[in-house]
């Protein structure tokens, strides 16, 4: 066996000249692309800044992409970390600063495909669970990459139903430590990235036992590896959990802990805390503890899952102009198959959705700005809608991010199929992403438990002064018929808006019939629920996703 | 970096035993598993040879795949390789023959993950196209892999589109050879399998010239590869053409011809022979050069496409009873995740397709077997019937298949993201099925316009005497309304064939109808076509897929 292997050659000079058929229809377009650039950019400013920020990652060799489809999983994974401690000596050096667009710009144009990822989420969740004090100690040792953090809460037997967790922290009030221990084989910690090989701190959500009592779930800070020489420290059992459908750039982990002692501090204290002698102190709800969880999944949906379907896009949608094939007349040269109905079918739906996720994920994350200050200051009012919509949107986005990116990349024949394409691993990894910080079934159904809990509050208040802004649809008169006179009036998207308001309001409102029906007819709410989620689903997949429809309400208020 | 790796061990003791959840759900099923494992073997003596030779493959050490997720791309494909011979071997020792259950079984049994697959497709091809002594001379040097040969087809910018490949066999009479040539980059052979580093013999599909005529595509056995030394021949370029989504143990690869000259013989000759002095004769029809192609698109959905909707169906429901999470109520213990009503909407449908799936591709395979040896016979009255039949099954168990598979990945949660599962392999492979022997939206429209014609046809005869079978329900009468008369009614499989034979006429009536208004307004048949392919798409998909449905007959002879 074994004639050489003729390698693909990428980057060519003649790769880096636009192909005739793509400056063509670069010509034909009916609006400015740089203005529309600058809004999604948010700003000429920004436009400006990316730029200059790309250009210095494309142009700098350390940071190439262009080996990673021929590397071994290994070697991916040096990669990933050399690229990031590279990032980081570029950052020092240009002076970008910790959570600056310079940064963020950077990380972006490297498609994420950088090591030691998990220290965001560390932080992110450091920054909503802990105490002033708490953030003010391991902040600047995550920053300057002093401790390699990462984030474990999924257990081998346990990921959507956090009660079930069976990692504990029982405190020892006579030495003032926590006692973190893996007490069977399925409260193995698995999943967490960069714990496989690199992480040297854990959060580790775990059952708080003090004095005798189960406190539920909270947040630990636990050393696994020596900050001298790296080696797993006693009690610490922790490696790779093997190849994935994607990630191979991540090295995810299981962690097994045997009665590892870490100091009182180390429990995360902004909504609960433990006093030396071991009292309890409840400073949040039952669900504040879930609040990294919120933060993260308002966070993916920009950083990671939107921009995955958008680049799945750009590809497609570039193929498609460039590739002829088949001729629409006998007589014509072949076609672009752009030109075909069917590529247009399955191309410019997911480019709509792509543009209008990217605006739903900027609208929620302004709700989620008003509203995470009044949480860390334990106001508590917004989080129920803030859960809802957060978690429906992740699951809605997604879905459709995934079906979309694969999509396109069917659309591109053999040739998305082939690594080179760069579809393959859009798709498979915006695929995990349905799975991930909540699995999109479970997640539904918690914003269809919120659906079916306001819906209820609307029916039996007459004020209706208390129902989350999100759901003021349910409170609207039915439509009777659709509005719409005449053709012209389907060119206005208020039509939708209030079309897509009656027919989620529609689904609430049967969901709660067959639940109540079920409960009726004998069955207790639990078994109505389980016989009933699949319609609960629906609904909670049809709601409007907007949270300020200024349409819906304009037309709401004629 | 770098504590050490800790590799997830498989093939541990515990894991052979049958978990206690998976032994009490056995308990409960309320029919003969044993009685159907034969009716889907087709008998029950093949079960016990099924049985026999996968415990023979599975006790083989040389044959483990246990290896295979931790392998890169070219230890996978030296492993295939190994394995094809090993089997190859163990058959001549045992004495299975070519073409035998016993090796069908094995290469079953491996789930496909041999080398030298393309084999197949190339003696598939050769007794379709070749004549007797073609067959004679090539088939046994195939089966003693005297010679490794592939088919290749598809070019770099061509793939749907046969009229437009490139590639030229143009004719010399002065020393009774063909000039096998590659005019253009977009000309050079791509995808493939075998062909990147092992196949000493392609069968290229190139553009006839004789006698200064193009005759339009026909098959060229070309050698490409030494015998010897196994080195590219003179006037080859071949190679591997990179990382792909899946089929990492195969070599697909790309193949440029520079003035190749092969002997008159090697040009596949059942349908098309050039004489010696040029003289080009037509034995079959213009389409009879598609035979090979609807032999392998017949072939896949027994053989690599279903089984792997099977294996995903079987995994993730096993999953499903084991994995308990959460819980139906607050007192009791963890749910099977199986037991829930969500779980259950998205598993239960793709087992209920992979069942139907079996029996239709029986049923499709039956048909091709009654209607082959005629076509080979050059009796082509049925060939528009198979080829519009194979098109469309194959497109639309594909199709289901992917999103089968896909389901039964995300159903497993964060395991079934893992590659340890077996769901990733099984759903990246599955997907290349959509796109390979005829892109999917392709072959549903060559389907479609099957469907036109036969319409217009229904409605042109009177006699209706020569509407292919599997057309029939074109001339059923209208139904008024649903036939059935009370809920019990809707028990009857007739009835769903009913409405599903008066769905389909509908649809294509409508797509008829779309498509005669657009040329009424002016518009050419070309125009008109390709603005109304939407809508055949959608009257494709749906149409009945069984050829012979005995209970729809039932219903309309009443």
């Amino acid at each position: 066996m074994g004639s050489p292997v003729h390698r693909v050659s990428m980057g060519d000079t003649w790769s880096r000249q636009v192909h005739p058929d793509i400056e063509s229809e670069r010509h034909m377009q009916s609006f400015c692309v740089e203005e529309l650039t600058n809004i999604l950019d948010g700003g000429a400013q920004n436009t400006a800044l990316r730029r200059r920020v790309e250009s210095i990652i494309h142009s700098d060799p350390e940071l190439s992409l262009k080996d990673n489809y021929f590397m071994t999983q290994n070697e991916r994974y040096e990669a990933a970390i050399k690229k990031k401690f590279h990032i980081q000596m570029l950052a020092q050096r240009l002076g970008w600063s910790e959570d600056s667009r310079e940064l963020y710009y950077a990380n972006r144009s490297l498609s994420g495909d950088l090591g030691l990822a998990l220290q965001f989420v560390f932080q992110k969740a450091l920054r909503s669970l802990g105490s002033e004090e708490q953030i003010a100690k391991w902040e600047p040792l995550c920053n300057k990459l002093q401790i390699l953090a990462t984030y474990a809460q999924t257990e081998l037997g346990h990921g959507t139903y956090l009660q079930g967790l069976e990692t504990e922290a029982t405190y020892d009030a006579a030495t003032q430590e926590f006692v973190v221990h893996s007490p069977t084989l399925t409260a193995i910690k698995w999943w967490p990235g960069d714990l496989g090989r690199s992480a040297t701190h854990a959060l580790v959500q775990a059952q708080l036992i003090c004095s005798g009592a189960q406190q539920g779930m909270h947040a630990f800070i636990v050393p696994i590896r020596s900050l001298e020489d790296h080696s797993p420290l006693p009690g610490i059992t922790v490696g790779d959990i093997g190849p994935k459908m994607d990630f191979d750039h991540s090295d995810n982990g299981f962690l097994q802990l045997d009665h590892v002692r870490i100091p009182r501090e180390n429990m995360l204290s902004r909504f609960a805390q433990v006093l030396p002698d071991g009292t309890y102190i409840k400073l949040g709800t039952a669900k504040s503890n879930y609040l990294s969880m919120v933060v993260v999944r308002v966070d993916m949906l920009s950083n990671e899952v939107i921009p995955l379907l958008q680049k799945a896009c750009v590809i497609a949608i570039r193929y498609s102009v460039i590739r002829h094939q088949s001729r629409l007349r006998p007589s014509d040269p072949e076609a672009k198959v752009l030109d075909y109905q069917t590529q247009q079918q399955k191309l410019f739906p997911p480019l709509a959705k792509a543009y209008a996720f990217h605006f739903v994920a900027k609208s929620l994350l302004e709700f989620f700005h008003r509203s995470y200050s009044s949480i860390l200051d334990r106001d508590f009012r917004l989080l129920p809608e803030l859960h809802a919509l957060s978690a429906g949107m992740k699951a809605l986005v997604s879905d459709f991010c995934v079906q979309g990116a694969e999509l396109c990349r069917r659309a591109c024949g053999g040739h998305g199929y082939s690594k080179l394409s760069g579809l393959p691993s859009l798709v498979t990894r915006v695929t995990a992403s349905c799975t991930y910080e909540g699995e999109n079934t479970v997640l539904y159904l918690q914003t269809a438990r919120f659906l079916v809990k306001s819906y209820l509050q609307a029916q039996e208040s007459t004020s209706q002064k208390s129902l989350p802004q999100s759901v003021a649809y349910l409170t609207a008169p039915d439509l009777a018929k659709c509005p719409a006179q005449n053709v012209a009036d389907f060119l206005h998207p208020e039509l939708y808006t209030t079309a897509w308001a009656h027919v989620a309001a529609r689904l609430i409102k049967d969901s709660v019939h067959h639940l109540q029906t079920l409960m009726q007819s004998g069955a207790d709410r639990h078994e109505a629920w389980n016989q009933t989620t699949v319609i609960h689903l629906q609904a909670a997949k049809l709601r409007p996703s907007q949270r300020h429809p200024p349409a819906v309400s304009n037309v709401r208020s004629t």
